[in-house]
């Protein structure tokens, strides 16, 4: 008997990403497929279902092969029921994905949120190393998150758990977020935050590369600030350590409740590597109970963009089982 | 056949509580045996054992009735082997709580933390009200806790998850906990701490009712702060506003990353009752995602001293099937 795969799915805004990936999450194949938003969203799912069946031709695998289907999907999500309540940026309002995808191939077929899988991603073959508590974190446009606590993936009550970028982090005087508070870790972890931080620096204190790269481009990204500040530059350095700080305080207080074994950091601003988890660990290490502090790992998420369809395949497996 | 019944224990410094517990979770009787700490606790477990079996004479129940037992113990335990790496209170240290058991009644036993079944208890009967996510609080010497995420307790890596008392939570020149950090919640949401911040109030505001509880006393409790406070004493509603806000805080930063539907709040502290629940609220709203702000029930736990028996029956049940 052949050996049975796994189809991971990762929906993004611009692309599907897709991969055949076998029992013990090694990739077999990945591909991608730009994501058709028009007339909401409604032919997604057939050029999935569509794309499957030819990889599957393609790749002489047989359907009966295929065990499970896992997908990630942006937004908010029924993940007993496989419905999408809402993804805003898809078009899709109170999809039934499970339904739709399973009327189609026939195969048995299990929707989380894409933020969760990647994480689950992380934990099962990435930086969590097969941990079964592992908290993940995203920083790129805003500050995303995914909690695994004795295994499982945590959805809270409505789907709204692992909001980790809207910790309140700075107390008083925090910059608004989004979500109508004041203060989010979003506000100054994010690669936006850190940014608003670069900027409002070199505007009261225009010196060194930060003022530099300003005026050359009129902007400054949290690259260019990181940059700065691994070549030393002290506005930038104190701009990174800023958000550092918050950024420890925040995954400190997440510890000292759920006791992870790690924590992956993950998403654009994670290329500064070492040097963030560094200066991470310091205010990390300030505001978790001794015990906790030493005893948990921080890491550089490793899968990159191949963590979401891991994860959804590691979902198809379990919830196959 | 007569209906099973299971057997709650929690075991405390000064008296060990025990419950015959139908599957409904329903007390049939319960009852309490002083804890024999001498030669490091070698006969809390036999005394356990003989009074059990006193009792299902006496109520008239065939040991064959019993399904399983469930033991809450303080300290910091490995779960799935029911053993108790170390319980400074009771003078056990690497004690094999369940196998000692089990060879006394030949009844399956599960063992977990103290806290971790009180929060399970007011979970499963109490103001938790069966939802499958609580956190609940216990405001008393110190501040304790116990996290159910989907309907599970969360441990973490190390047993270690659930430290409430320990969110960083006054960021800035806040006073020394015992864990070795500063500005811990224990330090101001505490009995201790409500206490000590009041007298620290008084020592530089020496006015109103608190003044006079103070002079009369030498010293002020928690309590007296909160009855002062509900009087409209300012400088006690001063302190209690203080309090509640990192309460509030502490909270808030849990929900946006677990999401529950519940939080209990329990212990001494927590006969402030409404009160206190809508100073808590006030800053939780502050500090909440909106959704999580609008959607989370805060409720004063309704099980007082029975949670710990009744969450000790729930895990019996629970992995006994």
């Amino acid at each position: 008997m052949e050996k049975k795969i796994l189809v991971g799915i990762d929906v993004g805004g611009t692309t599907v990403k897709l991969a055949f990936i076998d029992e013990d999450g090694e990739i077999i194949t990945k591909w991608e497929i730009p994501t058709n938003k028009s007339e909401s969203g409604r032919y997604i799912v057939t050029d999935i279902g569509a794309t499957i069946v030819n990889k599957l031709e393609e790749e002489k695998i047989s359907m009966s092969n295929v065990k499970a289907v896992g997908i990630g999907a942006p937004g908010f999500i029924d993940v007993e029921n496989g419905l999408i309540f809402e993804a805003v940026n898809l078009g899709w309002k109170n999809f039934e994905l499970k339904k739709e995808l399973e009327s189609i191939l026939h195969i048995p077929t299990f929707v989380d949120n894409d933020a969760n899988l990647a994480a689950v991603g992380e934990m099962w073959k990435g930086a969590g190393n097969g941990s079964k508590n592992v908290v993940c974190v995203t920083l790129g446009t805003g500050v995303g998150g995914g909690i695994i606590a004795g295994g499982e993936i945590i959805h809270g009550e409505s789907g709204m758990a692992g909001e980790i970028g809207h910790i309140a982090s700075v107390v008083e005087g925090g910059a608004p977020c989004n979500c109508g508070k004041t203060g989010c870790l979003e506000t100054v972890s994010s690669a936006t935050g850190i940014a608003r931080l670069g900027m409002e620096a070199v505007e009261s204190n225009p010196t060194g590369i930060l003022k530099e790269k300003w005026e050359a481009n009129g902007v400054l990204t949290s690259r260019d600030i990181f940059d700065a500040a691994i070549e030393g530059d002290s506005l930038a350095e104190s701009v990174v350590e800023t958000s550092t700080y918050y950024l420890g305080f925040a995954l400190a207080n997440m510890s000292n409740t759920l006791n992870p074994e790690t924590i992956v950091i993950g998403g654009g601003v994670s290329k500064a590597g070492s040097y963030l988890v560094d200066l991470v660990r310091k205010s990390f290490n300030q505001f978790a109970i001794p015990k906790v502090a030493k005893e948990t790992n921080i890491r550089i998420a490793t899968l990159g963009n191949d963590a979401g369809v891991i994860g959804a395949a590691w979902l198809g497996k379990q919830r196959s089982q």
